[in-house]
């Protein structure tokens, strides 16, 4: 099973071939299985597989290919809303419109996110997240007609692979972890840390086709901009408020 | 692999087996390809093993018991920190000091928790998330030494089990899916979807121990209260400004 997890890949290509609804079930059924704050599982999952939704929602992933390609698309939601009608029909009173709960709604949503992931890649599927969905907030609470007290926090498109990429690669793991307390980085670990990265043919193509001079460019000036982030989180903000947690 | 998934159980109770060095690893670098936005990897782990840590760490969790027991505690950070030095000495601007920034490092360190406790589970060892992460983020930042643009999210507790509990109930699947767009619930469904929960003798057994009336009630009254969340939700706001998110 570790295997599983350490050999898998994001997959972006997915065959025509349906999720057989009992798999898909299967899978969904092991990824509530995750752990969730008090047992209270303030998540929603909506399943897009309708073409007309699916050319919805597209958009709100600016049109990357894969919400119209894949079979199956879950979008996974922090969810108060069912938690509060049930508290409100049984004579209580939920305190759940803040950003704490925001938080605690959105963690609980992507652990189950991650474990459906895991489930449907040990039964043969490729999934992608699509990181666009705390971008284009508003845009599918519209697409989806979510409640207030709900939030889609992430999204995976899933579907059989038509593709065997290469892995790609990740830092060493010492980079990641720290032994007791944060140990902050020298100038000298970062460069060592990041090498590989840097020294990688795709990465240095990358770098080339973006017109950059180095790699961590590539991500400020062109894929992760400060302008984008901060318009983006005025709007991210604007939707916790719309939606009753702020 | 899936039956794991679906037969798991959060274990609170641990032997005094430590974990073996080379299992944490495996642990930790299967957790690692757990996707990520844009392979930033914008996520820190802190490993608690030692007892002094431990009895510093333990208060910032309520005093929760698996912190002093497990042999392991885990804290899962989101981490701007390392990946804005590498832009600086690569002579590249990071804009990531925003919250559609915090909330993609607690995206990505999220999905790497919740890939470490499958792998952990796969191995044989027992988990336990603390919830309390995010309400104690800022004594925990204090303890565990995090600088600015480093937020703890959630923390694990791990170790060989001691217990071996029933598998807690979960609501019926349909209570958390939805086809296509969001169907929002009538009293009747919501009565519906939490019968079981409500009759289970352990859940009225928890209303009558905390002198309520209703099962929602132990939650809004007792476990999750307004005035908790409320107060909880400034600090954690407080947390991300000073640590450079606002």
């Amino acid at each position: 099973m570790i295997d599983i997890l350490k050999n898998r890949k994001t997959i972006r290509k997915y065959t025509n071939q349906a999720i057989e609804e009992d798999v898909l079930i299967d899978i969904l059924e092991a990824g509530v299985r995750a752990s969730t704050t008090g047992n209270m599982q303030v998540y929603s999952i909506v399943v897009t597989k309708d073409d007309a939704m699916k050319e919805k929602l597209a958009p709100c992933h600016f049109n990357q290919p894969m919400v119209k390609q894949a079979p199956v698309t879950l979008t996974f939601c922090a969810d108060f809303n069912r938690f509060n009608l049930w508290c409100q029909q049984n004579n209580a009173e939920p305190g759940y419109d803040n950003f704490l709960s925001f938080v605690t709604a959105a963690i609980d949503a992507l652990l189950v996110a991650q474990n459906v992931c895991v489930a449907a890649e040990s039964k043969g599927l490729g999934i992608c997240y699509l990181g666009t969905t705390t971008y284009m907030a508003d845009k599918i609470i519209d697409v989806l007609k979510l409640p207030n007290g709900v939030v889609p926090i992430t999204t995976v498109t899933l579907g059989y692979p038509d593709e065997d990429p290469a892995q790609i690669d990740r830092l060493p793991l010492e980079a990641v972890l720290h032994q007791e307390t944060y140990k902050d980085y020298t100038q000298e670990q970062i460069s060592k840390l990041y090498a590989t990265k840097e020294s990688l043919e795709e990465n240095i193509a990358f770098v080339k086709e973006n017109g950059k001079e180095t790699l961590a460019q590539v991500f400020t000036d062109v894929r992760y901009k400060k302008a984008d982030n901060e318009h983006f989180s005025k709007q991210l903000l604007g939707v916790l408020k719309a939606q009753g947690f702020m």
